[in-house]
């Protein structure tokens, strides 16, 4: 029996992991849960697997918590604290980090100090504090299991290989809502065009990132801190029908592709799983029906946060943090409706530009870093908002 | 240094696999070829690769081949006899069986006997003795390491992961030059016709198998006897492009699939670089350029060589053995314009109907199986025969 954590119950991503669990409830339970503000559904939560720990994300989500909870729940503590005291529970094997935006990096540390398995669902980890958050897995001997669709890929077609027969990495993208499209069409696209992606469901800040290609970006930094690849080993494809999830070209040349349907519940299930398989509740891919497949080069002059999120991750350190900051920041404007689509690229530039790269070693310097870049890209944005 | 010996060194394979050489001249070295009746090219081939033995399959060949023979290089025989001498060479590690039909089979047992490591590409092999040659080579503790584009891909895709892991394998078919032809269509094609395959350049006898889809029925077989699945976990998906070579289905419902360029040098290579992996000297796999791949389920009423073949492996197990005897006799007929397309199919079920199904646990017993459909299908074929 695997013991579960889960940082992020009620999103997407915590809800396919707990229909992950439901199917596999003689080998899975669930040890521990966090949530964010959804006090109501945590408590059905709770009242269902029974977790011995809950934490959700301010005291006020936890006053509206406490009077449904049922007995023998114990409340870990709110914020970054109670995210922390779930990852590091001590009769957890598995932490399932599906928390959006930064706030379990210091989580995902102290879950990897306490050696437990790692299922990553959340890229901001990476993308801020790569380098730290890989050395202390390698110092303390824990497993990372990306959840991140492209990524379980690349680990399911690595299967152990090592780093120096692959060439290179190859992401693969849906292109979002707007693929084809130039950078004149982007500019009056609304947020609400912007959230409906072709292929899959996924929270807003996520969607909004795949419309602009942000999250490809970002998973092309997170490809090379979990794999070890440089950025120039790196390629993302364009790939409308999201079936191919991503690719491994090694070095004779050979590819392997990792496919699938686009059911989140099949890469949880993996790193719950894993080394094993299980059965999958869900129908298989039928490739005869889907017919076709297209592939295609992205395009970065209408997509530049493809562009910036390479250039973060050849240059110094600090830059993916700034990347990444600027980006939340600016993506909850446009979901405001109160910055146009182009401007998103154009915010994280300038804070980019605006940057002195520095070194980040420690969490400390990461989150100085970001809260410089949140406030200079919030200035930014403030500047270009639309007049309504 | 791997020492390779070449069973069939003067055809498509076999050439094919002496460009792997001179791309690893540090890392590979011949030591035996055996060829057929182009006594010219493999007096050539010895004087470059200066193998310490050749073999052909007639004396007539030979006779012509030791004129210009270099000095140091050995005459080993003729026939089998010649090919289980260049097979069992003292000083060879991979044993590359890509001689035509069901020649190599004596060569084949006797390498693994002499737990050389077979790089097989040669699908008689394993359709006529997979029982007997899987069963030698777990009791030698020889390695099979499959050069068929589909099986190697296969072998790449499983990457040692266990049978019990795997729901079904999934081997591509181009579908050959009459892909969406109806059977009404397919009455009057000719030789000619058939030989022209779309995306691989292969030796005739194949060529024809796989316009008929045989091709890929006697590879269902194989995969059965390298992979150890039933009939029922192997499916054949029509994949015009020739991208994907095959894929694997895992319990949990996830694919790998293996994709690369349509040339032979690849699985060749793999075979002989196994367990490392060598940079090949081909362009990478451009999927942007290539831009879209498609799939369909085969049509076994146009092409019914396919059911056959699920038939053969589905019963017992001398059936295989008539389907490739029966096989082999009606292509040769259909090459020569004495019989037409709708009868390959026709004289191999004809034989099929009239086979005694026998248990075939030896050598002799496989012989006597051949023989016998050889004999029956000849027989047929000359009844079916074109009026000229």
């Amino acid at each position: 029996m695997k013991r579960i954590a889960i940082l992020g119950s009620t999103g997407s991503i915590g809800r396919s992991a707990l229909a992950v669990v439901d199917a596999h409830r003689d080998r899975l339970s669930v040890a521990a849960l966090a949530a964010g503000e959804n006090a109501e559904l945590l408590a059905g939560q709770a009242a269902k697997y029974r977790p011995a720990l809950v934490a959700m994300a301010t005291s006020a989500a936890i006053d509206r918590l406490r009077p449904s909870l049922p007995a023998g729940v114990t409340v870990a503590g709110s914020g970054r604290e109670g995210l922390v005291a779930v990852a590091t529970a001590p009769d957890v094997d598995i932490v399932l980090c599906a928390s959006s935006g930064t706030d379990g990096l210091e989580a995902v540390l102290a879950a990897i100090e306490h050696r437990k398995t790692i299922a990553l669902a959340n890229k901001e980890v990476l993308v801020m504090a790569g380098g730290i958050v890989t050395e202390a897995a390698r110092r303390h001997g824990a497993r990372i299991l990306p959840v991140d669709s492209e990524h379980n890929a690349l680990h399911q077609c690595l299967h152990g290989r090592a780093v120096s027969d692959v060439r290179r990495l190859i992401l693969t993208a849906s292109g979002g809502p707007f693929r084809g499209r130039t950078s004149s069409e982007l500019l009056d696209v609304s947020a609400e065009e912007a959230l409906r992606h072709p292929t899959w469901r996924m929270g807003r800040k996520i969607t909004i990132d795949s419309a602009t290609l942000m999250n490809k970006g970002l998973e092309v930094i997170e490809a090379h801190w979990l794999f070890g690849v440089r950025a120039d080993q790196i390629e993302v494809l364009i790939h409308p029908q999201s079936v191919v999830h991503s690719m491994v070209e090694l070095t004779d040349g050979s590819i392997i592709a990792q496919l699938g349907v686009t059911d989140m519940q099949l890469p949880i299930q993996y790193a719950f799983s894993y080394p094993e398989r299980w059965a999958a509740p869900l129908p298989p891919l039928d490739l005869a029906t889907a017919g076709r497949l297209d592939f295609d080069v992205p395009d970065t002059s209408a997509f530049p946060c493809l562009r910036l999120a390479y250039r973060a991750l050849e240059a110094e350190r600090s830059l993916p943090v700034v990347l990444n900051a600027a980006n939340e920041v600016v993506v909850a404007r446009f979901l405001e409706g109160r910055v146009g689509f182009p401007s998103i690229a154009h915010v994280i530039e300038e804070t980019m530009n605006a940057h002195q790269p520095a070194e980040v070693t420690s969490l400390a310097s990461v989150r100085s870093v970001d809260q410089w870049a949140r406030e200079y890209s919030q200035e930014l944005a403030r500047r270009v908002e639309l007049k309504v």
